[in-house]
């Protein structure tokens, strides 16, 4: 609610797809937004694979949270945890020891890897929803086929990388896999024998990309088998071990690298706010996005669930719930009329394979797939980065990337520069 | 010494400038060549300073050392450290477990920085020889105005930088973080007054770029003092702390960011080899950049110093002498003519201030400096850089920056991704 003499102030929590659509959309509305994460950039999540498998920089798939506000006169970007939440003195307070007054509070949170208490996996598994997750990734890797040189006795386990779960990520991940072993490590490591390295990838289903049609799930299915993916369908993960993967079939496979891409849940901190939550731990919200009890706090994207009507937990969903909640906040603020309520198009689904290969599929029962779906993709995700500057730059690689057969990123930098460059 | 039936093995300790030049410029002589790092990429250090102030991404001044090699068909990458030398026996040991037999050793372990004792140094400043330095250090300097703009208190230590050393390096590193103060951190932190933002610049002797002409270095400290730079001429650090820096008159800054680019040392792997070590630590050579004491050991770049004539830790220097001991065992190996003794050309030297302002210097007594100067910097920086794809993506970086003001890499990557993710 306006207080007189000062715009409603509307904080928004979460920097990703959800939160930074709903604060641009509110560039024109009179209010005063403030964007907070614990992080300083988005991060633009369907390239980290690219990041992981030396494809593309770090900074290419992210931009400064700062830098993209600075651009909207409404606006202004805090970098801090909220660690608690005021729902009736509509105030939160944030680690850095500000405490934020707001009339208007979008949740925007998303989500986090869930292990589904599969043992090990929070302390062996690798997961994929960070720029210093897809760092982390990379790094392992390389220093993996660095040791598997050295190494004979244990190559066969540092040169096998298992990804758990056959959604677009896990696919995703383990065509780019297949092509950084074929590609490029094969010439860089001479003394490993390439076609003893394995990309495994496993899924519970009895298909890989449940959620595309048939067709195109048989289609990605041939293309993974084509650049050499070893995909394991019907197979569920037992436990994780520094070493090795175990199945509940009793089977297991000496590795030194799980990607686990299985699924995800809630970000935590929903939980811990007092609302109701659903399924994935998910906040319940209305067919307005907004918690029931509070007419003034919304949820957006991976975090929001409404039970009559869950939706996917992808980042079309979040940016259309973002601009959902940008005009309700704006119809309050002027005190017109409510829009109707939050409707979820569908404008299809892809993923990509690898080199020319990629599955695209409309709502209308469109589909592409080959290299016209992989231009689709790759024009598309170009589009979708935020900044011309990332755009250039992830063009200019994956013009290299295709042209040359080459990965220029793969480059081990050492995560602990203190403790590594022994320097100063 | 070749044995029969085999050709004679090259190793070459340290994939720097030397190494690198030393390994390429034995590519068409008949021996195998390992090339052996502690890291999986070299560095090319004169732009590390550019990724600290977020201008380059680290994966534009890297390159993977097994890629550059597999491009040679008599050379080999073996990402290791040398843990110990038998002269005599002509064996290095590695880390990983593995022995080399040389017929020819090449040490190029390069520098390190140097604290020359002052306390305070090790625990408290950021060095920049490494781009997990650089990153650091550019994670660090993005927090430390994150924690400004929440702290009114601690602001002004906490966007003071002090850089010790007015050479090349501190007087490159102090032009571009006045930039990005000036032209990014600006607008992207509307809290903080820039204004009150401080970028010192500390050096012991009457001058900056010593090396210079005097009409050179006074361009260079007018031009630091025009992009805002406190330069503090004949003023040396007695310590260093976590919250400041105290000098040697007594006087003090407090900062939370202390960038030591004071002066460098011999790595001081050298130092346990056995050899005789000069000024700086580093292996005394002769004219010829072989080891006294054995014929077949050469010492290049700046772990190297002949006494008769020292010359500058500089990349020219060490590429030269990479070139000089490539033809040295070329002669060997041929039976050929021992090539006449090593003899540095100087080219010139150059430092960059900032956007349309370097000062270069040539040996004929020739020099540049403003846009002219700034351009001759670009371009030869360029040419330097080791491949296509860094060279694009540098252009691209950089043509962004200067055409908008903007630093597209101001993106903190959190460290250890495991402890800062929290999601698997």
């Amino acid at each position: 609610m306006a207080q007189s003499g000062r715009r409603p102030h509307v904080v928004v929590i979460g920097a990703g797809f959800g939160g930074l659509r709903t604060v641009k959309a509110l560039a024109d509305v009179e209010v005063d937004v403030t964007l907070v994460d614990a992080r300083n950039h988005h991060t633009f999540q369907p390239l980290l694979y690219q990041v992981a498998t030396a494809g593309l920089d770090v900074d290419d798939v992210c931009a400064a949270v700062r830098g993209i506000v600075a651009k909207q006169a409404n606006a202004r970007a805090v970098q801090a945890r909220m660690t608690s939440l005021d729902s009736d003195a509509q105030r939160v307070e944030l680690d850095t020891g500000q405490s934020l007054e707001f009339d208007h509070l979008v949740l925007a949170m998303g989500a986090v890897t869930a292990d589904f208490g599969v043992p090990g996996v929070a302390e062996h598994a690798f997961g994929l929803k960070s720029a210093a997750d897809a760092r982390l990734l990379r790094n392992h890797v390389l220093t993996c086929f660095e040791q598997a040189a050295a190494d004979e006795q244990a190559r066969a386990r540092l040169t096998t990388v298992v990804i758990v779960g056959g959604g677009p990520t896990g696919v995703e991940m383990a065509g780019g896999l297949a092509e950084l072993f074929d590609r490029v490590l094969r010439s860089d490591f001479p003394d490993v024998d390439i076609d003893e390295a394995r990309v495994v990838l496993v899924e519970g289903a009895p298909d890989v990309l449940g959620a595309f049609q048939p067709a195109l799930r048989a289609k990605a299915l041939d293309r993974l088998k084509r650049f050499g993916v070893d995909v394991r369908l019907g197979t569920t993960v037992a436990g994780v071990g520094s070493a090795s993967v175990t199945f509940t079939d009793g089977t297991s496979i000496d590795t030194s690298t799980v990607v686990w891409a299985a699924g995800v849940r809630a970000n935590p901190v929903g939980a811990v706010l007092g609302f109701e939550t659903g399924h994935g731990g998910r906040i319940v919200v209305d067919e307005d996005l907004r918690v029931p009890s509070h007419a003034n706090i919304y949820v957006v994207g991976d975090l929001a669930i409404d039970p009559q009507n869950p939706l996917p937990q992808v980042a079309p969903v979040a940016m259309q719930g973002g601009d959902h909640v940008a005009r309700s906040i704006a119809a309050a603020v002027a005190s017109t009329a409510t829009p109707p309520p939050f409707e979820y198009v569908d404008k299809g689904s892809m993923a990509t394979i690898g080199r020319n290969a990629a599955v695209v599929q409309l709502p209308n029962g469109f589909k592409l797939s080959g290299f016209v779906g992989w231009s689709a993709w790759l024009g598309l995700h170009l589009i979708m980065l935020i900044g011309f500057r990332n755009r250039a730059n992830v063009l200019v690689n994956w013009a290299w990337n295709y042209l040359t057969y080459d990965r220029g990123s793969r480059v081990i930098v050492e995560l602990d520069a203190k403790a590594a460059s022994g320097s100063v």
